[in-house]
Parts: structure tokens; sequence; C-alpha cells
């Protein structure tokens, strides 16, 4: 049974969140870490960092972080033709906190925020709790792909873009991009733009920041943690456009929402500036995986290939799916009513594994289905 | 020239801010990092995480961060005998973050906090800049060591106690904490308890958690990072004593402040759990200097033993002395004017070092006293 040993093997080297909660024999494919180990040189990086000095770093009073806001402006601008000034950089421990910091010094509750849907589940999460509406911009079928419409963004402070866009995978266009700046022109809205997919594009996609189309409202949120899978290191970069945004964030005390860490910023600048082969050879891997799962799919379940992004998202036409399943399949997957309008019907699958295990993942829903 | 070769290899060993920002043949005893790799029961724990599962932790979700809560709770009880209770626990990068965001979800601008002084001056700087009155509690020298009267604490919301004190190294008597512990009832403060040093009290003084003597009014701080040496990992612990400031914090959108980071909660649970044997070896290099220093100063500038800590307060009788020291003597020292009321003929000495090394800043003081 060389799937089982596959699984074995791979349950024994992981002890995260992910390979946590699967029960006996269940193979996960929900949280997006990847089952692969990370690149060869951010190892080596952290290696080198375990056996050296692990006081307080030479860039702790900085608010760039030093060598992460460099590492990031660099990217930028080689990967994405984007000038980032590594002076605007701030480090948070990941995205949903620095969302919530964000909406905790720019909004109140009871002002809207405008997001894709559906949208990753933590956001929506952070939305309830702070009891900022939700302004729902449907993402809808057509064809191979999606499209959608802004309706009135009255009431709305922020818009909150996810591009590449989880859980479909759109890479939005750049005419798509453009539209969106005048609604949010027009409505005066801080523009929040998750970018953590942009190193996982796909051919002949194109990632385009949105701080190139309306640099002075937009706060650009990534990290090296997606493409590189880092989850646990809490690293994350935000490059605060607005220069009102910055200067709310002045206001705070300069310490309250933490601080980097060492290994963090350690690993994000060896991934940064030398992990691409290796990620060139993880997309390749990623790529065979979005058309496998094309090819291998139960025919009765909708799926549209996705642009980038590790994340299948399926619509299986009735809700529920994830825990039947997680049931008959013995298939860990994300239940798409976490998603917002628009997801109830559908599960997400994690595809960033090896190809036995995708394999074996295909079986399980085929036979289920 | 033997020092010589061994400050070079220090300075080639360390890329941190105490060593950075020594010039050419300066010797940095300033910030409070060690000149020491801390236990190999820890880099190996960070080596084999270096090459394990970088994902999201399987603790993400849980506010105590699962291991970190439980390697607290086991170390306050064997080494302290206090039962602190794991579910109590919360996690902070730093102590300077933890006391922000107290403050922040705690007083107000105009609200007092109470503090002895000299004081540690990252925390006088976070009152500052917060606008929380300093109220002082003067330490006093008197024959080998130091005592305080505690003034009218009106207009005072906090104690902030550092206990074992820095700079002066004291380690509080259980007589002076319940004395405390008398103040904070009768003007109804909150205590936030640094306890960073509590691991580095020379015998035969003894650390008395101030959370056994007023447990649900006790906040108390602490992390591996002082007595491990490291200060880079940015992981520390909260224990949240007072229900109400439980309540209070449970208010806050939940990931505003961050989150532990994987290769901190390694470092520190290794630490905890297998670095004692490191620690003792490392307390008796501590030791040694403490006398050394003592024997060796210049016979004008005060100096009582501290009780715990690495750190030498140092009474040269005028103000400005770290900048003629840095120039004369070659020593990067704090200057005490930063601690505040009665700091400033002082400066701070760090002496976690080699022998060799504390021989040499002894003979530049020499020289230059």
């Amino acid at each position: 049974m060389s799937d089982e040993i596959h699984l074995y093997d791979l349950k024994s080297q992981h002890d995260g969140l992910k390979w946590a909660e699967a029960g006996p024999g269940v193979i996960p494919a929900w949280v997006a870490d990847m089952d692969l180990p990370t690149a060869p040189e951010v190892i080596q990086a952290l290696q080198r960092r375990a056996e050296g000095d692990l006081g307080y770093p030479a860039w702790l009073l900085s608010q760039q972080c030093g060598p992460l806001a460099e590492a990031f402006a660099e990217r930028m601008a080689t990967r994405y033709g984007w000038e980032a000034d590594p002076v605007h950089v701030r480090s948070y421990n990941d995205l949903n906190q620095a969302l919530q910091v964000l909406l905790h010094v720019w909004t109140r509750p009871g002002d809207g925020v405008a997001v894709h849907t559906p949208a990753y589940h933590p956001f929506l999460d952070t939305l309830a709790i702070m009891e900022r509406p939700l302004h729902a911009i449907q993402m809808r079928p057509e064809g191979e792909s999606w499209w959608f419409e802004v309706p009135d963004l009255s009431g709305c402070r922020v818009l909150l873009l996810v591009n590449p866009h989880n859980p479909t995978g759109r890479v939005f266009t750049r005419e798509e991009l453009e539209r969106l700046a005048e609604h949010a022109e027009r409505h005066d809205l801080l523009v929040i733009s998750d970018e953590i997919h942009a190193d996982l594009v796909y051919d002949p996609y194109e990632h385009i920041p949105f701080a190139t189309i309306l640099p002075d409202r937009t706060v650009t949120l990534t990290s090296a943690t997606k493409a590189f899978n880092l989850g646990g290191i809490r690293c994350s970069v935000a490059h605060i456009g607005s220069p009102e945004m910055r200067e709310a964030l002045d206001g705070q005390p300069p310490f309250v929402y933490g601080s980097a860490n060492l290994f963090g910023v350690e690993a994000t600048v060896a991934a940064w500036r030398h992990g691409d082969a290796w990620l060139r050879e993880t997309l390749a891997l990623l790529d065979r995986n979005r058309w496998a799962i094309a090819e291998r799919l139960p025919p009765t379940v909708g799926y549209r290939v996705p642009e980038a992004t590790y994340l299948a998202w399926l619509d299986y036409g009735r809700p529920g799916m994830a825990e039947v399943l997680k049931q008959e399949a013995k298939v860990l997957l994300s239940d798409g009513a976490l998603f917002g309008p628009g997801g109830d019907t559908h599960v997400r699958l994690n595809f960033a594994t090896t190809e036995p295990i995708l394999t074996e993942i295909l079986n399980r829903l085929n036979r289920a289905g």
C-alpha cells in the first residue's frame, strides 16, 4: 500500500495544525500549509541562525526591521515592477493581525468593509467580531472563470482586496483593478490589499500590485509564509502607502502591536533573496496538480482551474459536504460555508501536496462521489 | 594581545544590537544580552525545528499557545512553589509590548503608574509616550544594599513592579512585597509584575512571585529570553491573575496584538524544560563576575553587589559618565540618566561576558578612572 506509506511518512514529518486535526487514516487538505519542506536555502539560514547570535537584533528599534523592508522592496521591484518604499514598511505577525490593527486604528464599529465573496474566512471572522459590516462583492462563475459587479459601496470605509483571490484563485486583471480603484476614489476608501498569493500565480497570468494603481490609498499586505510554506514563523510585511494611515499608526504606542522576530525575518529574507529556484520547482508541481484535479475530479463537481494559489474551490451543489467527505472519503477539506455568501455548497481543497497523495485524495473523492 | 583576540572572536560571532553599536575597539557592555551562546538544548531544539514542520502550529488558535503555558506553569511550580494556572496565560512578543497592551486596555492618559526608580528605561519611555505619569518609589542606598519608602500612591491605577529589580539587582523580600501589596489594596491598583530576572537570583536570595501574595490583582510577566540569552526570539508570557483584566483583554480583537511564533515557543519550552544545567553553570560565571567587579572596580566608584541579574549599577558621582567612559575607556555602558530619578550619576554595566573580557573591561575602567 504505497499510498498508505506516503501518508504515514507525511504524517510523521508534520506536527502542525493541518495534520494534528486529521483523525486516523484521514488525509488533511484543509489548512493552507504545504506537505512539502520549504526551500533548502531557508532551512540553511534558520540553522545558521540557531547556531549564531540569538540576542536583540541590530534592527530591533527600526520600524522597518532593516533587512526585511529591503528584501521586500527588492522583490517588489524585480518581480512586479513596483518601486515600493522600504521606509513605509511595517511588520506584523501575520496578515490577520495586520488587518485587525488597520481596522482598529482606521475605522469604528459600524463602518462597512467591502470584500469579494466567497472570502478567506479568518477575515470574515475579523469583520464579524469587530462589528464592521461586510459589503459583499459577489464572485460569480462564468465559463471557465469568474466575474464580479461592484455594488454601491456607500457606507464603506475600506476595500479589503484579496488578490490573487482566495478561495477562487482568480488573478484580477488591470481592468478589474482599475474599476475597483474608481470605486475606492468615489467612496474615499482605504484599500487594504492582501497579496500574499502573488508568488503563486501560474503562466500566463500576471500579478499587478494594487499600490501601482492607487499608491496613496493602498496598504499592501504580504508575507513569504504562503509561497514558501512558513506559516509558523509569524512574519509579514505591511507597506503603508497612505500617508494618513502612517500618521494614524505613528500615534499608537510604538510596541503595542509587537515587533518582528529574528527567525521570522531570517526565513523571509532568505526565501525572497535565495528561494526562487525552489519556488519554480514547487510551482511546476502545483501546476501539474491543478490540472490533475480537472482531469480526475468526479464530473458532477464544479471546478474552475485556479489562475493562482494551491486552492481548489469545488462546488458539490449542496451544503454540508465537508463533513460528508470527511466521513465517507476520509479527506479533511475546508467547509465552504465558512467563506460567506456563495460558499455553502462548496469545499476548499488544498492541493499543495505530493503527487501520490493527491492521487489518493482524488481516488477517495471519486469513490465517495 | 589575548584580550584583543577574545574581543575580535566575540565581535565576529555577534551581529545583534549590542555589538553592532560598538565602534572599533570599543567593548559593548550596555544592551542586556550575554556574550555567551545559549543552552545547547535550546540550540538543538531550534535546529530540529528548522528541519521540521514550519507550518501553522497545532496550538495556533489556543490563546495559551499550548506547550508554552504548560512549560511556564511547570517551571513556576517547581522553582518557585507557585501554582500558576496555564489557562490564564497569554503570550506577547516581549515584556514591553505586554506592558503597552495592559496599559492600553486598563488605563487612560493621566492615570498614574508607580515604579521603583531608577527604572528599566524602556518602561519609562512607555509611560512617557503613553502619558501615564510616573509615581517614583525611590530606591535609596543603605549599607551594602538598598531600601525604599512607598509614597502616597493616590492617583495611581497601576503598580509596575520589577522584581528582581533592574538596574539595582535587588531581590525584594517577602516583607517588602507584603508592604507593596498593602498599598496596592489600599489604592485598588493592578500590579504588573515583571519577573524576567527571577532565574538569575544568587544564593542565598530567593525570588517570590508577587502572584503568590496578591493573586487576583497581579499580572505576572516573564520570558526565557533574559536568563537564556534569547532576546531576538520575541516570546514572553503574561499570566493574567486579575479576572477583570482577563475580561478586558477578551474584549479586544483576538489577534490585534499578534500571536506567538514557532521558534520562540520552541526555544522557550526547551530552555525551561531542559536548560537548567547550562543555567547553573552560567549563574556560577555571573556570580564570579559580580564579585570580580567588587574587587577590581576603581575605589571611588559606588557599587552594591547585585542580589540578582547580570547588571552592575555603578555610581561615578557625576553625570555624563557613559559618554566619558566610551571615549576614554572604550567601554560602552548604559547611561544612568535614562533610568530616571536617581540615575544620572550612574552607568549600568552588563557583566554577562567571559572572564577575559570582563578583566579587560575592568582594566580599562581603572585606567580611565
